[in-house]
């Protein structure tokens, strides 16, 4: 695809600097400059696991439009953001490459932070073009005599999402030059589903009769009036007739201009269609067409293995393979055992959100079709079809991501915990999620979930915990949200374990009747680092000739609560309490809230937890270890807590 | 429009049981039906506020749909639910609409607890697709033998909702059978806005022109063959030739039949097309044209006045008034100083979503075209465009209520606090709301933005609180969100009031050096009640020679919370937090963490708050009183705190 052409001054994607560096070279320089960034992204991909396939579909994109726009003063949005790679190298970035996602590195995702070019920090799908909108508002009302532009770049994936049609209806309606490019690859993260897919792929397959249908347009124009109908009959027809040639009827009748499809790996197509876009002064939909993982064959083949594919490694002859996770994670335990259920009961049914793959349901796709759901990007409709089909005698399983089910906030309030339905909230990757950083944790879920009446809310504390809370829940009269996190699993072997009922916790090292010296009540996907914690302070004390009896409460249960916490507490002379997710409202908030509400007045309790902040990229331990959730920081809150109570 | 001819039977709307006893009645008969349910509709609006426009125009709709389903198997859902009351007419709740919206009677919106034919309790707008989706996939999957139908009734305004979108895109990718009413009145509740509301009304435009339109359909069917185009590309002009007659490319682009668009008036037309639309096996879009508060000149001249009009008044010569509250409300106080602070400062943009009539922002729509944007029930949306805007400047702020500022929980994480813009949240109808009940209720907001990191979260206490966080809150430079609720101010004139400053409560009576007995901190909207409660309290017990001073706050700010309030607390005997919001996670909740925090252990605090349940329509008063945050309730409480901490 790209042709060097030795004759022209080399340009070495080191010394591009800033866009700026960009301007003025010839579409045979920028094709050498693609190859360059598609060779770095190769190099990377065998460092370490960054997204990669559409990041390798963006180049030509990426390119075009740095050599269009001005955009220190033009509006550029990437939508999720995870596709921003290219952008990074143009944008005075291409040195810090190397650390991308890592601790202190660039981050996998747009940075304000990083770049000017950077403007939002984005991760979650469908909301560019309400932000490149409300950007163009903002400079029109504050600096119209600049006439800066605003561009969405918005994966077709994404175009499913609601807020899309919201704002696509909304600048319509306002008659605003926003531009919205439609990087259509034919696949969000997993292939992409519903009626716009399919419309989408009519457009690709019409493109090809592009130069006839030029043709036919004009002849129609001309077309003789036959019969007598009505001036107006005659002008709709025309109408008609230009919308449906053009393509892109769709986006024409809700008042966008229509250009495309434009082949997305030829920069000189792609600066004609982005110059014909700046021109107009309505709203633009540029529909282009790209390949995901773009000049890089294995990606080609397998777009959704290659979105963020683990470590590529490369024998001695060459030949690539993907490294492989040896850690069973809580994802495919949970998978696992829906599929077993979906064995034995026919009433279960599985919807996800466009996350097949990440959430290990590939199988259940497979051999349930009939009772598997994948909606798109559509978290809201997840929820709220699911309480349809729970209403209808179903047992709905909704699997998504616990910072992507926030998008479906309002629709559990409203279809699932207000009509008290028989839906399944599965929120995987909840708590502290490691690379992709800040919009992907699943912080906030016990503190958005737990306040909504009827919410049955748990966290397993180990694989066998996930295990069991499934059928549980599927077999429970309401609704019922299960939190565990992105994480290889734990396993906590007790002779005599507890089994899962609501609101019975666990004992985990002695029992509420020993005399304790401390009480730490874990919730959720850091009980293991608890355990190692408990462990080794005691260990360290018994060796010091002080030994202590530290509690350890598997708390498993959120909503309810166990009753009996409040006394343990009160029996022991300090509590922590300790969970994977934000300190204000969540678990350890429910605990002091417990003993308020029994009148316990007296008790030490101390939360850990994440604190009130935005934790930065890095792997998930190094996460945990910064809010003092590791074991290392555990046994130090126990130290603190052991010490402060003899002061006292 | 009603024809009654005398010489049929006479129906009488009380003799209707269920949705059976209609079927086999004559179009003559339904037309009297339809006219004694608008009887029975204005005679509503005479004795309280009701959803009174909508019902008016769903009248025939209501008729013509239970008597071609059968919603005993059939599924029916009413997107929002307002306009359910012709439907609860004729479900056997005829003889109960005289107590609608009152306490202990029928709810305002649809009710499963009242009715089998009420699915789902709505009130927010834009799920019902989704939901009547799940219902059809249920019902195929658990009773497939039956081939029950599921059709979901859509208002115009609702279309917009971009969880509408999603549904209709995936209901499409399914390709299944259900039926989408589009109720066009060209209103949500304001007149509503964006291209689809343009779209639309090119529809109706061209309808006029129906007769035609077969003719010139046939023509261009036998069109000649102009030139040599190919095979295909004529194909492609004949299909959009076709589309483009029939109407509603737009729904026809995204995979569904487009039936209409039809009278909603009419009965006859509306039992065909109904009839039409059940016989499809793919999804159908019927897009039928009524009019809001049709049948009642002064709701069809305004019906944005109508939607849920104050008690109508009819004096001695018969003229209509409608009822005016002499209460300055919140959101009066609010709207008055957000037009101020426009004057001043050319920056400030007002958002809303469809409620521009209840957020009271019509002078500043008037006033200021063109810093205030409409943008239909489009929450999520809102919020996002409110970031890109202030990105860029501007100092946006998104008037919302309470409730439905819930559907933009993501982007509240995602565009505003992950982002730390400055965008003010208005939260209008925080707390209990009265007649609307569990739908709207905002009880939720403080545990939802509270664990945000970057947002501040305040609630005023009265009218002057209000008027000071406005341009406090505009002036800072980050979100602030700032909740108060559906009721008439309250004044707290104070001799030294302390002035607006982040995380400074203030004390009403007492102060914190005095010797108290006991404190009360109060959270925003029931301030004014616990002046009462605290007044009485204290003169009842200076009258009985035990004179008590309670301490009374006025907390403002929930974030940052005073920092002194954990020291106010460790030096009162007891603490009762006082918020008009859910006890779990709320406000209460942030007090216990701040002592926890502050490692202060050893103090009685009660939380009240609104309980963890659902709160029955009712009045805003009675619901107060029914959680106790009345002034009754919390002297009661008072009173209980003063005898435990005694007892102790």
């Amino acid at each position: 695809m790209t042709s060097q052409n030795n004759s022209l001054p080399n340009v070495s994607l080191a010394d591009i600097k800033s866009p700026e560096d960009l301007k003025g070279l010839s579409i045979a320089q920028l094709e050498s400059l693609a190859q360059q960034i598609r060779d770095e992204l190769c190099r990377l991909i065998e460092t370490r696991s960054v997204h990669f396939a559409s990041n390798m579909g963006v180049v030509e994109l990426t390119l075009a439009l740095h050599t269009v726009f001005d955009f220190t003063k033009d509006r550029l949005v990437w939508d999720v953001g995870h596709q921003t790679y290219p952008h990074k190298m143009v944008t005075g970035r291409f040195d810090k490459m190397s650390g991308i996602r890592t601790k202190g590195g660039l981050m996998g995702y747009p940075n304000p932070e990083e770049s000017p070019f950077d403007l939002f920090m984005t991760g979650h799908a469908g909301v560019s073009v309400s932000t490149a909108l409300g950007l163009f508002l903002g400079d029109e009302l504050m600096r119209p005599e600049e006439g800066r532009k605003a561009v969405a770049v918005v994966g077709d994936g994404a175009a499913a999402c609601g807020v899309i049609f919201e704002a696509l209806n909304n600048a319509s309606g306002l008659n605003k030059n926003i531009i919205v490019i439609l990087n259509d690859n034919e696949m969000s993260i997993c292939p992409r589903v519903g009626g716009l897919g399919r419309y989408l792929d009519g457009l690709r397959t019409n493109s090809v009769y592009k130069g006839v249908k030029n043709k036919v347009k004009s002849a129609v124009t001309n077309l003789p009036v036959i019969g007598k109908p009505l001036h107006r009959g005659l002008h709709n027809l025309k109408n008609a007739v230009k919308k449906g040639l053009v393509g892109g009827a769709l986006f024409e009748e809700l008042g966008f201009h229509y250009i495309g499809p434009v082949n997305g790996h030829d920069i000189r197509d792609l600066q004609v269609a982005l110059n014909q876009a700046k021109r107009h002064d309505q709203p633009v939909l540029l529909h282009i067409f790209t390949q995901k993982g773009h000049g890089f064959h294995p990606a080609e083949e397998d777009p959704a293995r290659f979105h963020a594919p683990p470590k590529v490694v490369y024998d001695d002859n060459g030949k690539m393979t993907l490294t492989k996770s040896q850690q069973v994670s809580y994802t495919n335990v949970a998978a696992a055992q829906l599929y077993q259920q979906m064995l034995l009961d026919k009433r279960i049914c599985v919807i996800c959100a466009a996350m097949a793959q990440g959430n290990g349901l590939e199988k259940i796709r497979e051999d349930f079709p009939d009772r598997f759901f994948d909606v798109g990007i559509c978290e809201s409709h997840a929820v709220a079809m699911a309480a349809g089909m729970a209403k209808a005698g179903l047992r709905p399983v909704v699997d998504i991501y616990s910072t992507f089910m926030q998008r479906a906030y309002d629709q559990i309030f409203h279809e699932i915990s207000l009509q008290n339905l028989p839906v399944v909230l599965m929120m995987d990757r909840a708590g502290l999620v490691g690379a992709d950083g800040p919009t992907h944790h699943g912080s906030f879920d016990m503190a958005y979930i737990r306040h909504l009446p009827n919410m049955t809310l748990c966290a397993p504390g180990c694989a066998e915990d996930l295990q069991e809370m499934i059928p549980w829940a599927i077999s429970f009269d309401g609704p019922v949200s299960i939190r565990y996190p992105k994480d290889g699993v734990s396993h906590v072997p007790l002779s005599n374990p507890v089994p899962i009922q609501p609101g019975i916790a666990e004992f985990i090292n002695h029992n509420a009747d020993d005399k304790l010296d401390g009480l730490v009540i874990v919730c959720g996907g850091v009980l293991g680092k608890a355990i190692e914690a408990v462990t080794n302070y005691e260990n360290k004390m018994a060796q010091s000739g002080n030994p202590k009896q530290i509690g350890l409460v598997n708390a498993r249960w959120i909503k309810p609560l166990d009753e009996r916490i409040a006394q343990w507490i009160q029996d022991s002379p300090w509590t922590l309490t300790i969970e994977d997710g934000c300190r204000q409202g969540g678990f350890g908030s429910a605990v002091l809230e417990a003993l308020s509400d029994k009148e316990i007045f007296n008790c030490r309790v101390k939360r850990l937890g994440v604190e009130d902040h935005y934790v930065s990229h890095a792997t998930r331990c190094e996460q945990l270890a910064e809010e003092g959730l590791d074991a290392f920081g555990i046994e130090k809150a126990i130290e603190e807590m052991t010490s402060s109570a003899k002061d006292n």
